[in-house]
């Protein structure tokens, strides 16, 4: 029985200063949970300014550092704390702590939807513990969820609205009428965009979420460059409004996995929602996480997506959950995640996936045009659920826009029928093909 | 390194069957995930012919008993799955497994709810493990959320929706516009109540569950006897059309547990929730649980409550996570709850929480009326924040409806009031009050 955890954070950014907030604030409460004591031995950031912030009375045993080899390389590190985000620094330092035999906690969605495989393998050979809660969903226990309360289940779907960035961006335009980049300047100046936003609108931060939640439900790596990226900047307000006002739908940035067949269908994209749907209530900053499981049935999870007490409650969480195995030396001997290195993993193109889908054709008003668009939908065999023909508005001056829902279609039969009437002369400007999800 | 976990399932009912079905279903998903075989060595009900459900050639090596003394004191028993319902002896099944040196999965609330010291003492003594997510939300993996997951915070508040029965009843009132008893009926023909549903429609079994989440919530033995418990037997058809048309909420039963400077605030009653809440859209047998914490804030959970294969994927969630360890030998070195037997809980009473108040009066038609029960009203300090006068409806022969919604007031404040008013000659019957809480 060891009665000391000896913990080394790395990184005291947005999650490593509410890390030490939390544990300080929470200790008795967290020390009673592990039936042992926690300390820090080191506190360790490029920027030493940081360590200013701290209040050197509670921290007296504590060494500060900017140099991550010192924590790393320390018999006095029972646990690292990774949480500096970024890719190549990030991999390093949890790669070397499992060689350097020490259990590691990380915040980190690229390092791990990029290096599954060997950080994981890794862990297995050394008998030690990657906890990584903080990951996707923040402060939602959705990892522990998909990884044990649900492990008896074959799941088949899992759909997230995961971005907390994209989805303050999502409400506010849908809210507030307003365009793409003012929402984004909005969204920066109040602290839920960071200036270089690019890995938040693309959908890359969905993407890795996405990957990870993946990994875990169905024991395999997963090829990131299998999933179908797309972001919301292209998004016009045109479509969250016709979409809202027309057909009663809001539009949100989705990450959604199914297995159909033993094959994955990963997409990362916008897409629409009812308005009597539970995710449609989802907003600014909150996360959502629907899991469908062959026992469970369908079930959600909702929480904020972001923050530093959010990212900070999972990081804590993870360190209570992995001192109490460090205090009593089982730490390790069962690896935290089911993966097999040897898995194969089949996936679906995205032009193989069923799906209905929201079309908006910008064309000119002339008769004879809907004809002309319906004919050549019809003959990639995409049926036409409903039609809506807005009066030309004073913004579309350069064309009339005709909206359309689709019965349940192929994506690639909608993706051809578009190619071909895009090159018609009637068509304005490029389709817009949103699918429709709930 | 054990290679072979063995189960005794005791209770062959709908959950018992479920999880022989689902075991059977995703063994190899199953086994991967424990790193080790299952198998069942016994299993036993006390109506031999369930026994005849079942196919034999897949059960080769189980012995079929009615005697759960054989499973219990069998040595070719790892973790006794009790599935029995009931009280008095699935208590001493779980007991007397422990006392044998089994670990413990089960479904029971009522037994955990009533018995948590002995339980988890004795579990915590005999260093076994009692494993019980089924219990509260059946698939919905709110035990260990609570218990891990969310274990670096601070609790403030649970809310649950936690019985399906009382959601069915209540669903079926406010969308059919039925009486109770006509809606109770109709529970019982499809299946979602019990030929004798009085722990649902009491608020018995939302008060074992809240009892359960608390206990752990809160790491202290919870004291039954000091729960506020009100169930839905009373609801009249009226508050529910009034509420929904005339004020915007509709009525659930809720199960409400609150830390307020240290002292506990627990109740089960119907309570008035906003339209605008995603409560108010848990419907029919679904559960859902809101969790409020220092570092998460406001997480919800939302899933089936009820069913055999949701039931079933928490049972079997359990028994994997209980083999990974009982395959290395460590399960049990760490309890799985945090329990302080010694810890002393204070509770406030029912008279001293403090809430907005939804009440309906039934008066005479005559002048005055309103201004004597708001001059009461005022006399005990409940400030009103809205007063709706129905005209006197033909089901209302005896009374005219007066329905105020009061501004945040302490509970005995008007419970006194009200009870003075009640004793007016112009008051034709008991004065209706129900709890707002979102």
């Amino acid at each position: 029985m060891k009665h000391k955890i000896k913990l080394g954070l790395i990184g005291l950014g947005t999650v490593g200063s509410k890390v030490l907030d939390l544990i300080f604030k929470n200790k008795d409460l967290i020390e009673r949970k592990i039936g042992a004591l926690i300390e820090f031995s080191y506190i360790c950031d490029r920027y030493k300014n940081r360590f200013n912030l701290i209040n050197k009375m509670f921290y007296k045993n504590v060494r500060f550092t900017t140099d991550y080899q010192e924590v790393i390389n320390s018999s006095d590190v029972d646990i690292v704390i990774e949480l500096i985000g970024g890719r190549n620094v990030a991999k390093k330092i949890i790669l070397e702590s499992l060689e350097k035999n020490k259990h590691v906690v990380t915040a980190n969605k690229a390092v791990l939807a990029e290096n599954w495989d060997e950080i994981f393998s890794l862990a297995r050979r050394k008998q030690k513990l990657v906890y990584f809660e903080a990951s996707v969903g923040a402060g939602i226990p959705i990892i522990q969820a998909l990884n044990e309360g649900l492990a008896a289940n074959n799941i088949s779907t899992i759909i997230g609205i995961l971005n907390g960035t994209c989805n303050y961006i999502l409400t506010k335009m849908t809210t507030e009428h307003v365009s793409f980049d003012l929402a984004l300047k909005e969204a920066q100046r109040k602290g839920f965009a960071e200036t270089n936003p690019v890995f938040d609108i693309r959908g890359i931060d969905t993407l890795h979420k996405l990957v990870i939640l993946s990994s875990i439900a169905w024991g395999s790596k997963i090829d990131i460059g299998t999933v179908y990226c797309e972001g919301i900047s292209n998004l016009k307000i045109d479509d969250i409004i016709f979409a809202y006002d027309e057909f009663d739908y809001v539009i949100k940035l989705l990450g959604i996995a199914r297995r159909v067949n033993n094959e994955l269908e990963l997409q990362v994209r916008p897409c629409l929602i009812s308005k009597k749907h539970p995710f449609s209530s989802v907003e600014n900053e909150y996360n959502a996480i629907l899991l469908n499981g062959d026992a469970c049935g369908e079930i959600i999870f909702y929480g904020k997506g972001a923050g530093g007490y959010p990212a900070a409650s999972a990081v804590v969480s993870d360190i209570i959950f992995l001192s109490r195995q460090v205090a009593i030396d089982t730490a390790g001997r069962i690896p935290y995640v089911n993966y097999d290195p040897d898995s194969k993993q089949d996936y679906l193109d995205i032009n193989d996936t069923y799906g209905c889908y929201y079309v908006r054709f910008t064309t000119v008003d002339k008769p004879g045009v809907l004809s002309q668009i319906s004919g050549i939908l019809g003959k990639h065999k995409v049926s036409i659920a409903s039609v809506y023909q807005k009066e030309q508005l004073s913004r579309y001056r350069r064309g009339v826009p005709i909206l359309m829902l689709t019965h349940l279609t192929r994506e690639g039969a909608i993706r051809n029928a578009i190619n071909e009437i895009d090159k018609l002369s009637i068509v304005k400007s490029k389709t817009v093909l949103l699918k429709i999800i709930f």
